[in-house]
């Protein structure tokens, strides 16, 4: 009973699996628009005589019950994103275009995020458990997640009832494909490892008039501009100078002509933090602010707030993540590593958030070059092939070990 | 020689006048397309046996040499608005649209400024004077200026040589038809009248960045933000109390998501002085501000400044608007009356700074009904006919008589 | 009956007068100190015969009854200021102190406002109506204010039973002796001629805390900064531009250390305004400003507002100011001066509002070399003897006339 | 050769000690005025037979020679604090004062920081290594440095020559006496532990002005705001998330008068950073915020800055921190821990840099009852006399036992 065991067919199966991540790689589907994607990945599965669930529209979960013991998931997630492939690779998904089912308007799509690694890494580590049955015990869940890049495929997953379909997972665990650690590194850290993210769109009200006769107006430009200013004081002065957080305006629109003053300009700003507390915070303040100014400013309406593209907060839990790294340590050694946080989010702890259960994520350093590796969404985006495919097939089998056969080895 | 000898046929000459206004009111055209009205003003001239000159494209001059004595300039503008007329009228310029030649469009038009009524108004006054020439002695000019609403028109009459093809006048003098002055009063003021205004777009570079990494960034939005709220100081603490002087920032546009950080953010302003040292002070406050905010913030390119729209003001001399002004009591009586300064802008002193003579503007009131009516470039702008249109006439004639018949009375 | 015959004694009285004025110039007094000033003003007005009220501790009011007719007021306020005078005059206050009750200091006191100047015309003009009582009919109240300087005197005088004591003027008249116009000229205007002003302390409330943990503390420096920088939209967007408005902030004081965030700060605020619904405006949107500023910054306590020195408008009513007007007009010609609007401050519009008469004020100039005079409040400030103190006591003549002669000239 | 045999008379001179810091404690002196504290140090290192140099007024070094080996120095800081001891101990420096040379004045004074835990835990170590000079090997200095409240003491060393008259030392240690760690524990970490600071006051100039005629001045106190406001977006927009930093504005002084423009203002600000460059960083952004804000305002006179009290970082060099780290973690078990950066500052690291030799500091926990510890710098603060006194001796012999006995054991 060991992980040896289970990976032993780790570089019989490689081909096969370079090819299928060819095949994902050369049909990128958009967000919640998985059709292919999920289609592939259930006959896959199926293949491997393993049961399959579909959850929501393309959500798709494999089930290995192996007797008693833990339940471990594993997540990986499966959508593309709207923009053109530049990577130059053969297996390039040169000219691929999608309909966006959103707008009606056809778009191009790519796996810039690396998310086919995901699906065809959790498809080698599932079909590496079913076929070595014998040296694991309890139930392994892969999930296939739909719609990470808009925030909405895990939900999507929990509304369509994942939890009353599934057994509650011991540990839910994830990986993801990066170019900000060493090649065929596996990198991890307890507690926050990304931030949470939200936007939020504020409508100001003013009242119009001529440019010339101010007084008989509320000018919202004024209004936006001291929002804006006073928005300031929060990260410098609110939050704890230890904490990271960040509070961005990243749009101001308002007005159309320099001799009319206008009667409402928007903003849209953009929160993250490392911490719930904070990002509560955030939002209090932002509104707060936003608020008193409306009203120093005599603004006739109240302002609106519409939230929009929320991301939770990705918080490793500390007792799994010391049992994934003692795991990692014990088998990849020096290519163990320490993450940073990352300044990016993800909406990967929804579901485990939904069960009430502990989960841990780690990156997968994808590109022997990594110092100069393209960022994820970056259009030339596109890991190597090895070690990145094996690495994390071995990274999730090791990963789940101290659940699936620490107890028993 | 007397103004009521010059004015002998205004009631015979009325309904002709009217039926005029009529025409020109159906068919009103933007400013420098005025191809019709001009061409009509012309042939009108040309009828009362008035010399003519075409000066550029769409300026129209009626002299009349008669004798020795000064030389009178009467302007009249004659371009219509890009908008279309709700007046209700039967003679209104329903539906009538003309082909923008800026932007290819076809747009409404629509005489909601009332330059028809100074059109008929000195084309009334000019037969009038070249009917009783034996009333009078001097130079007289009608001077029918295009493109007042575009600020170009006057201009375009200087460059077109204007000073050059007329004898300098002694005196310039305009009128205005509007709703803030009681029906068939005569309004005048020596000293500042009508402001002036400019236009100013500042474009502000920053450095684009993530959202989440605004220290790799120059943010141009936080930028525009402190410009706008220190531009604020100006008017408060910069120009004397006493002086009227606005700064209005009428459009703000900076981003397109909430989590991108933009590189650049534009500002458009528009101005307003009384007082031409006020004006430049108020461009070299807001220069020196947008400059130094920008280094404040380490923009990495200076901003960018394009005044555009530049009406000069309008600033009576006192000299012959007290001439005018005691006309004006003599025969008007308690329809002459002091006018308020206006908060909007004319070129009219164009062309009296071109020729280096003084000059002297009054309004008109157009309407019965005067605390009801609509304000200049409504809709629903449309004078009483009468006593406007005689009104309009006898103004010209009782202002210029201090000059034409002023001496030999 | 005339102007002449009650003036014809003055220049026999000429060299009195001056010696009056020279012993009142030595004696300076501070606002509701004005011992022995009063007492000396008490005993000259009985030494020509006229009745006297004592109104408050320091009011003084001389009444002639001399028939039938109208009631004129005429007001003279009588204190010093809290400085040094450095006019050089042979019979400057040099050296004079006072204690201050307020303070309990010794503090030097000057005349540099020259209310000694409107003691001995106020005398002059009583003494000449008093010799003269057959050139006109009616009452004639002279008024002498105590307190201008801390606008608290008028008050005084309506506190302790002005309106009560005396009866209701037809007009109440006033003069101040300026440097802002020509030496030996008078100048009035109707409508607004003093500003209302008043001073608002601002105590602002946030939470201490270490320089290093600005989390822990509500920062009042920064909130101080954002209602300063806010305020600034008042005048320039709220208030009409052609309005003269001012909001000062003369004082900022927080903190005592650059590594501790202080508790609290306090900032002095003077207002300035031409019309009574502005000034209420500025102060309305002061304190809608800096109480939502407080809100913005989660200020633990409302802001506190203390109004001090408070002055209200001085606007000359229309029909008396005509008369006053016409009366100067016709007595000193070319020296009877419009005069524009001053943004200083007076409190003599106190008392006759609290009688509910009309009220009418001019300027005397007081020095041949105008251009170069200083400023009222200057420790060189010392008017010209002559024409200086003839002038004063003519204007108030001539200025009362129109009731107390005016009639039956 | 071990720690246990350096260490063996530790409860038999526990008394003695205890008395000892007694004395200290109930004798504080000011930064740099440590005259009788300098005396008794250097008397009980003589009575040790330890040969001891005075640096600099107040400065004293004990050397212990001891053949071959590595130089290791330790420094214990031996200033009060200038206020009124509150612990209610009874040996409280109850009613100490002394005669401060800065500002001629009688101030209480007290050991309110412990620095005489400091004292007293170097005097013991130094006499255990100095009699059991064959349990080691090598040069221990026992650096006594005053002023560290002042920030002045390292630097005076410095200036006195220690470079030049000690040699130099392969480690620089120091502890602290802390509320924030348990009580008995020991923490140290790798890199930044506190912080650099600095304080800047900046003096600002306007043009001074009567309150109702700001066009005539400069407004500071509008500049001020500006600035203030403006000072915000360092820590919110330049400076990157994931670092500490600390802009505080600490007082703000201008003004004297609601009615007059100032014509200067003055503010102070503290500084925080975690890193030399970011330090760097923010003294360059404020400089450059206040130039140009000064410019906007136009200032007649450039900005003037002033830094002082300036501390430098201090950060754990690696390789001997990790030698500290694992002979505590050996010594002290579980009572040895990690410690949190503090936004504290010191003036420890400018004798290591001086020497150019590495450094490392730990914190020493001095109470029992921890969470409820009185702040450092509180009156009230006096920390548990054991197991701090002890642990104080130990932890110095325990962090030097890698250089002094650390090869030879």
């Amino acid at each position: 009973m060991t992980i040896q065991n289970i990976l032993s067919d780790l570089a019989a199966s490689r081909q096969t699996r370079e090819a299928l991540y060819q095949d994902f790689h050369r049909h990128p589907e958009l967000s919640l628009q998985e059709y292919r994607t999920a289609e592939r990945i259930e006959a896959e599965l199926r293949s491997y005589g393993i049961e399959v669930l579909r959850i929501g529209k393309t959500g798709v979960v494999g089930v290995i019950n192996n007797g008693p013991g833990p339940v471990v998931a594993m997540r990986g997630d499966i959508d593309a994103l709207p923009m053109a492939e530049q990577s130059g690779k053969d297996y390039a998904a040169t000219g691929v275009t999608q309909l966006d089912e959103a707008t009606g308007q056809q778009t191009p799509v790519a796996h810039t995020c690396g998310h086919d690694v995901h699906i065809v890494c959790l498809l080698g580590a599932a079909k590496a458990l079913q076929d070595h049955r014998q040296d694991w015990s309890g139930t392994f869940l892969a999930v296939f997640q739909p719609g990470e890049e808009n925030a909405a495929g895990a939900q999507a997953m929990v509304d369509a009832g994942i939890v009353d379909k599934l057994p509650k997972p011991d540990v839910y665990l994830g990986q993801h494909v990066l170019g900000t650690l060493p090649g065929g590194a596996v990198g991890i850290r307890s507690g926050a490892l990304f931030s949470a993210a939200a936007s939020v769109e504020i409508t100001l009200y003013g009242k119009g008039s001529h440019g010339s006769m101010p007084n008989l107006g509320v000018d919202p430009i004024v209004l936006g501009a001291a929002i804006v200013t006073r928005l300031q004081t929060i990260v410098a002065r609110e939050v704890a100078p230890r904490e990271t957080a960040v509070v961005t305006v990243g749009s101001f629109h308002a007005g159309s002509k320099s001799n009319i003053i206008p009667d409402s300009a928007v903003l849209q700003l953009n929160t993250r933090a490392f911490d719930k507390a904070v990002e509560a915070h955030l939002h209090e303040a932002i509104e707060r602010i936003v608020r008193a100014e409306c009203e120093a400013a005599r603004s006739p309406r109240p302002p609106q707030f519409r939230y929009y593209d929320r991301y939770p907060l990705t918080h490793n839990h500390a007792e799994p993540t010391a049992r994934v790294r003692a795991a990692f340590d014990a088998y990849f050694g020096e290519d163990s590593v320490e993450m940073a946080p990352v300044p990016a989010s993800e909406d990967f702890s929804i579901i485990p958030d939904a069960f009430g259960c502990p989960y841990s994520y780690w990156g997968l350093g994808g590109f022997a070059d990594w110092k100069q590796a393209p960022g994820n969404h970056s259009p030339f985006f596109a890991p190597d092939l090895q070690p990145t495919l094996d690495r994390g097939v071995e990274a999730i089998i090791v990963a789940a070990s101290p659940w699936l056969i620490g107890g028993v080895q």
